[in-house]
């Protein structure tokens, strides 16, 4: 249903419309009428709504005739404001028409100044103003505009001659030009006009208005527009509205100007007047870079009246908004007139500071001020950026895997890169793609480069909990690691090479490009304070060591939601164990190689329950499979053999035996548990042992059994039975019969959501693996999807990563009914989440509606996660 | 709630009970009192309901009063229908006492016989009859049985007594021992009893019977009887019945005697009456195997009159039940009395030929004959089995991965399979686990035995559909291809050593043991042909070939549910193509090897079409991950390399960028479709050109084009968009403009089954692949899983295999959600299964719910698939 207003009209004190009527009226629209209502000098205008666009195109891009009434009726009651008329040679009435959607849209039409503009009206102006210059000025300008918005004819042939006529007159400015001089500028704009479009300028205003009003509209409908709404997800229906304005004038003389301003400093954030403005000029002159503008406190000097006036605006309208206003002014002999104001762009940094303060000057409550920081933008603040005045040469480009800007030298193993590292070197390290293996390289690498592997990737799974940066899947890439080399298109790197990494765009440079380092200021440890009293969900960090701990409480964790036991396995000094636990012949053998593994283990759980005293720790039972802690098949056994008293081809045998085809979907987290219990039994003795131990210490260690890859109610029972009584049996020996530690099981194969009720009898909690569950929800290895992936996004199959955002429709769908069916079966089961989407905030957004208990994501996106569940809780709030 | 009455009494034409009151009185004494409302000469008796079992258990194992008292005065009234009197000296009424539950239960325990006998009463009763060595003969009877039944005697203590006397007497057989003989047996036997217990054999009968009714009820409780029960879910609040009968005697003289009998012949199902008696004997006379028994027929000799009794009862019993019926019967002196009637067990032979024999008699209908028919043992007709007279040593057991026997010789490679077969030696093929490279071997083989893999692993899915026997997952062998040799347990065979393999039990045997070839008969036709009137779902095949489709066809499928297109691509001439099609380096080198391929394509498909013609023919387009085709890492590359006119370096570096990590999840299926939108144009092309050409030809080509691994909307509607308009283009060509193919996907990853309302507005059908969706929704991949879920079927985690069998609570959720969500999009969408469970017919049932269109399984299950569709939706019609 089509309103019955077709025009909003909008003058000092009395709008038809307000700043809520963003829908209706554009976000240009709503802001005159409320700047209009606040009592602001706005000049008079109207609005077309955005449903006339609509109206327009289904009417075969025709104006109809009831439309332009109203606007003939509109524009007279502009006239009448004014003291003028439009097309009047005495009283010449001029208007902007500028276009102006819901969203910013850069992909459109956007301004004609001065129409109403003819050969006539041109020379009232002159007279009128006693300023021929002045209208001559003024008319040149609006040429221009109409012929190049209008009707397409090449900017340049205008810029061209008018350069022409400067050089010719000797002059360096336009202002600098004399009447005598623009009329000749005019006269041959006109040319230019009739010659490239077949017609004459044309003289009547109301025609310029019609063709102007449609050129708006049809702007909606350009190429450019259209991909600009596919790429930014702008429904095709939402249509912009026309803004007419009168005109007031910049280019009157040297006590007119015209300017752009922000309430505050958008780079920093600090409470400064920031701008830039131009005398004797109209607005595209400031875009457009032929004069260079001056700052904003010259301002003061030179026109001190005008500034006043600016400066009060400022604060009524920061205040008025509760945001930082981006400002468009125009001043006519001395009198401030404001043309546009917006919600201001700014750096992650600045939002904080801008944030904070305002809470400090009562403008905004802490719940607001949350909600004004992007979430997804604080991860810049954590990692290194590139040196933005640094020159670089793009060599590549792969997924940007883990955020961040680094350099170093390439190496192509991953002993290598623990060699250079030694040596003090920068490296980074080049590989097909990494392994558990190649841990100890990764530690001493500055960043990874992999060919293969996708945004959840081992290599990108390790980087991102390590802070480390990391470009995978760079598919270009062509590895020799014999040759010690590699292409990079056409470009031959050798081991050493240097190169730098962007992890946030996935570029790979040539060379060492200059970096900045980032530290956490104290407006973000304000917002993630604010953040906690906020949040419905508490925020955990993915930490497998006392090291990762320590930094995630740093940045603020409430705790471990995901301890991965494995990663202490790849120690150099229990590798071997490892192995023998695994390749043992017999029980005897196994046994041995546990028990010596015990030891090493609960000394890690202790430091770790002791860096995050009274705060829950959740470790997960060994989970991978067991071939990824054997030697690779081309590697030299002999020592191993020598080791283990058995001949190389015997463990060769064995090895061979573990190998899977399907490693993922193989013999690892519970069914290793279930078919080598000793294991499991190990692990659980050690972590109670390290328990006890540290409660003796005086710490409040607050342990969390996690045991993966279920898929069975009948698995957790018989797992849960065996380990609770070696808890039991381990605790009753230091007479603690009454301590419990709580047993609970990762959701992550689609089975476990489809029988949450049944799991839920053996379960104090659920952890979601979402990155395994989406692996199986969707088919998709996280290794080898890569490859088709990147076409999917391209042909738009699948718009998001799965992997980190969570795929609502399909995964989510899962973890809505395992906690319907959990809960059925226990209300009060604490749920969480420790997938890689943990830290994703539209993630976290979804995962709000679930009531989860906490997400867990890397330390490194602690802060994000903080601040999201805050933003997600007070949404929530707000929508019930 | 205990009904009131506690002793169903039962003599002829009138009794308490009957037929249909199975679950109070155990099948036996609903059988006794239905015969006996028959009017049949069931000695008269009563049952003691199974709710009293337990009552008596709940009350710690004691018989009450009040029940005590009813059994009394039942025992009171069946002394007053025979006058006689239990315990009297005079006429001693003597009863049989037998459990009896709902079910048969060979663990509990069964029969007390002439129990009332002591030492006052055996005299009595040998004056009574005249006959002292009869009285004694059943005195030293009822003292056996009620020492090692009530108290647990050993019962070789008096069989070793019983044989030194016949010894002592010089005589062969019980019946020979004459009084004084039996006396001294009797007085033996006391002593035995006195010496084991601790106490005198009681002579008060009443004593005996409250004994002997609490040893029925106690033996449900006993460890053997859980165990059973346990084993076959019988649930534990069932209980047993008592059945207390009064005595007749087949131990009265030559005249007597006591039998079992068969109403039809249970191997073969021959309407000839068939059983066997002992003249002059007690039931377990029969059992133990002390004397041989006669067959039937010697009976209308020896004795006419009872055995014309005997053929009326058969007659009636068989009509009256509707089913076969194996018969416990004494004759005491010319008069027939039965004991036990129930339906008989069969041979899987002998219920085809019962079934189809009882419609055509009138006795059943087709719908009830259909029911009578175990569909899961018809696959036993369709395979050879082992001749049972033959010696076999078995030296390993295996999966049984697809059912027959076997014998061959024993080789390591496929292609030593095909250098023997042709040379016309059988052969079974022995490998770690087959590949699709290996489908030549494999189909020169007889049978193929694998250490790896499970169920559903290559081998076990070609063999099953092959129709060869497959022994898998055998993991005690250790194979050295390099030796040419194998380890079975402690047994090392060479190639050329003759194995048998028996695929219904997984057994490996030494040697060539004989074998028994199957063939379908007649019955089994007749049966299929009511299947098919009768079910409410199509069973069609999974087929690649035509010469899978003719069998397909011959066993009575209705189409084909599954055509893997992939398998066409093994053939040698067609292998290089295909690996030029994947090495490709641009996309000229692609086309040029696809144009060559698809003539090929196009020739299998009309075959195909042609052999099926009128019946539809869903075709899959390439599924499996590319590098499946390619040559192993080891493999000699340099003729390949030289036909591409490549180096080997270069293709092996290519064939490494295709390897993946999980190629089970990797890029596949319509993900390939999507990367290489040439390969599905292709067969599409190849599609639509045969089912062109089959029709010119004068056939009914329906082919169905099915998309796999589908999990997003969008994925089909991009392929369906770009391959229906390929197929519209080549039909244009022919004028054949109005003619339609349709379009449909697997379901077959969980987010497929989670999005089914989406997916189904571009689907004409949707076939479930339960294979693939098992192994997601589990996680479990069935190459890798042997190694668990043989410990999972162990400790009763996992009962079921879940790729034989749809895991109802979740996959079978899943299956669900599909058909709801998918039917909610379009009312009338085909919904079929094309995965190896649709071939089981608990499966079926599970799918009749669904109102699935079809189930499609391999050529050999087709049969029972047809019965169990059949049965589903007789069973779905009464439940309904």
């Amino acid at each position: 249903m089509t309103p019955t207003k077709r025009v909003y009209l909008f003058q000092k004190n009395a709008a038809d419309g307000n700043a809520s009527m963003r829908d209706l009226l554009g976000g240009k629209g709503a802001n005159l009428a409320e700047m209009s209502n606040l009592g602001l000098p706005v000049p008079p205008g109207f609005t077309i709504p955005t449903n006339e666009c609509l109206h327009f195109a289904r009417s075969g891009d025709a104006l109809d005739e009831s439309l332009k009434k109203e606007v003939s009726q509109a524009i007279d009651k502009l006239g009448q404001i004014m003291d003028a008329t439009f097309g009047s040679p005495e009283k010449p009435l001029l208007v902007s028409v500028r276009s102006g959607a819901r969203a910013s849209m850069p992909g459109m039409m956007d301004t004609i100044l001065n129409l109403g503009m003819n050969d006539e009206t041109c020379a009232g102006l002159g007279r009128l103003t006693d300023n021929l210059r002045f209208a001559l000025d003024t008319y040149r300008r609006f040429i221009e505009m109409f012929a190049t918005v209008v009707d397409g004819v090449d900017r340049h042939l205008f810029e061209d001659l008018l350069t022409e006529q400067k050089t010719k007159a000797g002059v360096k400015e336009d202002s600098d030009l004399n009447a005598d001089q623009l009329q000749n500028v005019v006269t041959s704009f006109q040319e230019i006009y009739e010659k490239e479009t077949s017609r004459k300028f044309p003289q009547d205003p109301k025609e310029q208005l019609w063709s102007a009003i449609s050129a708006v509209f049809q702007s909606w409908g350009s190429a450019r527009a259209k991909k600009y709404r596919e790429i930014h997800k702008i429904p095709d229906d939402w249509g912009t509205a026309v803004n007419i304005c009168t005109m007031v004038y910049g280019n009157m003389g040297p006590t007119s100007g015209t300017g752009v301003c922000f309430t505050r400093n958008p780079s920093t954030g600090e409470n400064s007047f920031y701008g830039e403005y131009l005398i004797n000029a109209q607005g595209e002159d400031v875009v457009a870079g032929v004069r260079t503008p001056r700052p904003l406190p010259s301002l003061q000097e030179e026109l001190p009246a005008a500034y006043a006036q600016l400066e009060e605006v400022r604060h009524k309208l920061e205040r008025h908004y509760g945001d930082v206003q981006d400002i468009e002014f125009t001043i006519q002999e001395e009198s401030l007139y404001l043309l546009q104001t917006r919600n201001a762009k700014r750096t992650t940094a600045a939002a904080l500071k801008i944030a904070t303060s305002f809470v400090e000057e009562g403008i905004l409550t802490r719940e607001e001020a949350l909600l004004r920081v992007n979430a997804d933008e604080l991860e810049r603040l954590l990692h290194p950026t590139l040196d933005p005045r640094a020159h670089r040469q793009v060599l590549a480009r792969g997924l940007p895997a883990s955020p961040g800007a680094v350099a170093g030298k390439v190496v192509f193993t991953a002993a290598e890169a623990e060699i250079w590292a030694t040596r003090g070197e920068d490296v980074i390290l080049v590989r097909e793609e990494t392994s558990p293996e190649d841990i100890g390289g990764m530690h001493a690498s500055k960043g990874f480069l992999t060919a293969r592997g996708g945004m959840t990737s081992h290599a990108a799974v390790v980087a991102r909990q390590m802070g480390k940066t990391c470009v995978a899947g760079c598919s270009s890439m062509r590895i020799s690691v014999a040759k010690k080399s590699m292409m990079l298109g056409s470009h031959e790197l050798k081991e050493g090479d240097w190169i730098t990494l962007e992890g946030s765009t996935g570029e790979v440079m040539l060379g060492k490009v200059a970096t900045q380092q980032a530290s956490l200021g104290e407006d973000i440890k304000t917002l993630l304070a604010w953040s906690q009293e906020t949040q419905d969900m508490r925020v955990r960090a993915n930490a497998d060591t006392p090291s990762d701990a320590k930094t995630a409480r740093s940045f603020g964790a409430q705790g471990i939601g995901l301890c991965r036991t494995e990663h202490m396995f790849f120690d150099e000094d229990r590798l071997p164990l490892v192995r023998q636990m695994i390749l043992a012949k017999n029980n005897d053998e196994r046994t041995s190689a546990l028990d010596r593994l015990l030891p090493h283990q609960q000394g890690d759980f202790e430091q770790l329950l002791e860096t995050m005293s009274g705060y829950p720790v959740t470790i997960r039972l060994l989970d991978p499979p067991l071939h990824e802690f054997l030697p690779h098949p081309q590697e030299d056994l002999s020592h191993l053999a020598e080791l283990f008293g058995t001949s190389e081809g015997d463990l060769r045998d064995r090895i061979g035996q573990l190998a899977e085809q399907n490693p993922m979907l193989g013999h690892r987290g519970c069914r290793l548990g279930i078919t080598q219990p000793a294991i499991y039994e190990m692990q659980v003795r050690a972590i109670t042992r390290a328990t006890v131990n540290c409660r003796k210490k005086g710490g409040q260690p607050l342990p969390e059994i996690m045991i993966p890859l279920v898929g069975l109610a009948s698995e957790l029972k018989w797992l849960r039975d065996r380990l609770e009584s070696v808890c039991k049996e381990e605790l009753s020996q230091e007479g603690l019969n009454d301590q419990v530690v709580p047993f609970g099981t990762m959701i992550e194969v689609p089975r476990a959501a489809l029988t949450a009720d049944e799991i839920a009898n053996h379960a104090d909690f659920f952890s979601f693996g979402t990155n395994d569950l989406t692996q199986t929800t969707f088919g998709f290895s996280r290794d080898d999807s890569a490859s088709f992936l990147r076409v999917y996004e391209k042909e738009a199959i699948l718009p998001i990563d799965p992997f980190s955002k969570i795929d609502a429709s399909g995964v989510g769908k899962l973890l809505k009914m395992t906690t319907k069916l959990g809960r059925e079966t226990k209300g009060d089961l604490k749920i969480g989440i420790c997938g890689e989407q943990a830290g994703d905030p539209e993630s976290i957004r979804f995962l709000q509606e679930l009531q989860l208990s906490y997400v867990s994501c890397s330390p490194f996106r602690v802060p994000i996660a903080q601040l999201a569940t805050a933003q997600a809780a007070l949404l929530s709030r707000k929508n019930h």
